[in-house]
């Protein structure tokens, strides 16, 4: 009997975000609407600079994750904190939210990962990520029992950055085949594909996994190319299916020959974009799960992160089931 | 020449705010917007039934600080927090304001204090707080120069709950009132007062204290009346000069005869009351120590109330001065 919808893992990360002028990025070399890895000194020379701030759990799975099980899927997760508060606080966050956290923490130190995000006022997010006890993720913390019985293994991208997380990751998607499962993975950042490009091609032409989500920066990134539509094409010819997000646009579901295109939803004021991709994923993937049309799946994808990027934080702080009921969505 | 307008003094809380239904209280035996003094092991359990939540820098007199900061004011804060990562946390976040903190960080254990804050579909906030490292306040974290240096030395009634913090406060009354400044402290809670009437009653007819701040419930509680035109003129009777909140009522500003009335700000929508009292506090001693009026004092705190209950989170996630100015309140 399945148990999980979703399995998602990635890096395990506590939010601190604060709004900033467009003058504070630009002053302090932080490239907008990215993730910027830094390092430990860097973490704290910024966090000096930054502005009073509230702090969320985050971490681009673990909000896909929370997202899922808003909407009344069953998730799981696996991401490794340290044993220290802000690591307590993901794991309460993401266990009262109902999904599968069992992943062992680590140590004091390195400790649990940070990412400093900042706002500007045309609500883009700027993100600042301190890895610390994600660098210790690796094939030991997976649970392969949670693989097995997860419908979908879903990773990010960002995986990459961590050294022995991709080892975890092909282990996770080694199980799931093996069980008849589906794997999908984000490509999660412009840059971070410039830096994994030839290995992310090759986890999709290999098959390793089935679905890939991408916004529309990634896959130019991917392919090398200013020309979308044939990016698109060479998603569609790299991978079984593949849902390519457009902001405002919308998005495009692309399987074969076939384009199926969302419209964005209407949103009331653009707070904070943070988790937007995150949650598209979310009710795509929640959606899958539970067999729906793939036009249905962009549509609960574009619902979910119209949502989170109306309220400030990267998990959507009302219950997602609620709102699609009254959408008509589910 | 002065330095600081406005010292606070409170206990330092990192606040951890969530949603929740009515019936949750009830279930939980959480008096209802009220600050529920808990232990350890209940701050444990509780977590354990909380939903996701997000994390911001709180602390009655903290949150008071920060606003006056927020509106120009120069402000400085006493209150103690535990060297570990919600420490940094607050320590960050109110420095981060403009305003001065210094006071030196405990150990490890007990760990920062934390209060966590539930919000009903109301707006109203239900607060369980866990003292931690703020029983570790006391006479030795006074900095008698910031006291001589501030026009207005504030505090929680709060601190009663603390074992020495009261020595701190009667060693900052000494030093603030050989100076020539004022003493005013916040009346905090109703059943703060119910715990510490007589002490409270003592602070005021001694002249401990010259300003006093308290909501309708506090001043209620503190003659034991249900007559408040009468609790007023008591109030009148024992202290120099009172400001009364009576939520969307507004204010009544208490000095001898005199009984000055201002109108509640109209708001579009009541997100969550955490921080009404204390940004009250804030507008009302930033008007104080700047020169205004009486009315345009209480004018000030209704704005800066106002304004914080639109959000999550006790402290003002905007400009109070730049919105102040707009208002043509400043």
């Amino acid at each position: 009997m399945l148990k999980f919808d979703v399995l998602t893992v990635g890096n395990a990360i506590v939010d601190i975000i604060s709004r900033c002028e467009d003058s504070f990025l630009e002053d302090n070399a932080i490239t907008k609407a990215a993730m910027n890895l830094i390092d430990a000194e860097r973490a704290e020379k910024l966090y000096s600079l930054m502005g009073p701030a509230i702090e969320a759990s985050g971490g681009s799975a673990g909000n896909t994750a929370a997202g899922i099980a808003s909407l009344g899927g069953k998730a799981a997760y696996f991401g490794k904190v340290a044993n220290d508060q802000l690591g307590k606080i993901f794991e309460h966050d993401i266990r009262a939210q109902g999904v599968h956290y069992q992943t062992k923490a680590g140590g004091n130190n390195p400790p649990t990962a940070r990412s400093m995000i900042f706002v500007t006022p045309d609500g883009e997010r700027s993100m600042n990520t301190y890895l610390g006890a994600c660098v210790e993720l690796g094939p030991e913390d997976v649970e392969a029992d949670v693989v097995a019985a997860s419908k979908v293994t879903y990773f990010e991208g960002y995986l990459w950055d961590p050294p022995r997380a991709k080892q975890a990751i092909r282990e996770c998607a080694r199980i799931a085949h093996e069980n008849g499962r589906e794997v999908s993975m984000t490509l999660s950042d412009s840059f971070c594909v410039g830096r994994y490009r030839d290995e992310f091609l090759e986890l999709m032409q290999s098959g390793t996994i089935d679905i890939v989500f991408a916004n529309k920066s990634e896959v130019l990134a991917l392919y090398e190319t200013e020309d979308f539509e044939q990016a698109l094409d060479n998603i569609a010819r790299d991978s079984k299916l593949a849902a390519v997000t457009m902001s405002e646009e919308g998005a495009v579901i692309v399987k074969g020959e076939e384009r199926i295109r969302v419209e964005a939803t209407e949103i009331r004021e653009l707070v904070d974009t943070t988790g937007a991709g995150d949650l598209f994923a979310a009710g795509f993937l929640f959606g899958y799960t539970q067999g729906r049309s793939l036009f249905d799946c962009g549509r609960l994808g574009c619902f979910a992160a119209g949502l989170v990027i109306q309220q400030i934080g990267p998990r959507p702080n009302l219950s997602l089931e609620k709102a699609a009921r009254e959408a008509g969505l589910i």
